[in-house]
């Protein structure tokens, strides 16, 4: 089963999103035959590099969001991060394009560490306040993911894997994506957003169920339903 | 839009679910053209009207759950009841087969006041530790719905709506179901559980849109997404 997985390094629900659906898949019963694929999404395409202000001073200034509102809005995310395990440090995070960030993805992917550099680097952003288009830092990423000095300097100073990111986004607009996380099973089911662990649960046995026609799955079972054996 | 929902008077999470339905339903904008219809299910068929001990000693009993679990259940399933508004008290809960309630759902449905029999029939179990096989009982809330007690008497001393109550369970288990509350709309669409009311929402509106494909409808958006114009 093919999953292909469309997220922005700057954006928090694809974070809280990427531990849900992980939480899912540790239940499901063919997770060996899933073959997970990270897809590059850019939320905001147009940031220089580095950005000169606070991620609250970008939000006000960019997106026209009132502070009361931002207040708001990360406390809500930084609950729902809480019970996935993530702590969130909105006041610490470097705000910028996320293009270089999608490149050394892809660099990560071509050496077959395409989960963990993705962890990592979400991480790094949310969590640690790094700035993930600094070439120093993705150096010393890399250094921890097991990708040489080399490969990261190599990639960050050409335009290597440019295409790869701008190919997943173009792919994204094919597909009528707008928002991320965005989650596609075998290019049949589309499910938006950072949904419950449940809910991916669900779709990976009804894309499983109709893929595999013979084999009889029992039907999902999430936590809120009642059944034979309880609530 | 033809809703069916599978439940079970006994069943917690049916209760919490319907809310959350209802929730999604008020603000789905073709919300007259929906059509909601009440299918019988029963967790416990084989009870009988009346079990002789407490809903703690019938789950210890019959379903091998440790008190501590049930405590734990209850609470978490409180948590949830109350953030709907709902206000479960176990402890007064009254065990019994859920069959005779399900006729007199069906009579209330014949009626045209399913929804509000379903709603009261709930609140009797879960919120006022009410006896709903008892048909005195019956006849008392048969009566603030405008059905006559002639109509409760008649159809509880006979067996008038069997066949409706066994019928909705041979369809169910046709459909796979094995839990409830179990949403199905249109035939096509099923949704497992007392899921978030944006899920329902969601679902509403993808149901919406395939059956009326000359409607432009926006992309569908839920709380937990990022887009261009933030989180």
């Amino acid at each position: 089963m093919q999953i292909e997985i469309w997220s922005d390094v700057k954006c928090p629900w694809c974070f809280v999103g990427k531990r849900r659906f992980e939480k899912a898949l540790e239940t499901f019963p063919h997770r060996d035959q899933v073959e997970v694929t990270w897809k590059s999404y850019q939320l905001d395409p147009d940031l220089p590099d580095h950005y000169d202000g606070t991620e609250q001073q970008y939000l006000a200034e960019r997106k026209g969001i009132e502070p009361e509102q931002v207040q708001q809005m990360w406390e809500q995310l930084s609950a729902q991060a809480t019970g996935e395990g993530l702590n969130f440090d909105f006041h610490s995070v470097v705000v910028g394009n996320s293009f270089s960030a999608h490149r050394f993805l892809h660099l990560a992917k071509s050496l077959g560490k395409a989960d963990a550099a993705k962890e990592a680097i979400l991480s790094a952003h949310f969590e640690q306040g790094k700035d993930t288009s600094d070439v120093d830092f993705l150096v010393k990423l890399g250094a921890g993911l097991g990708i040489s000095e080399e490969d990261v300097r190599d990639t960050m100073s050409t335009g290597r894997f440019a295409d790869d990111v701008r190919h997943d986004i173009r792919e994204a607009r094919t597909l009528g994506i707008s928002g991320v996380p965005f989650f596609v099973i075998d290019r049949k089911y589309g499910i938006s957003g950072a949904q419950p662990a449940e809910l991916f649960r669900e779709a990976l046995d009804k894309a499983w169920q109709e893929a595999n026609p013979l084999v009889v799955v029992g039907h999902s079972q999430d936590g809120e339903t009642c059944g034979p054996n309880g609530c």
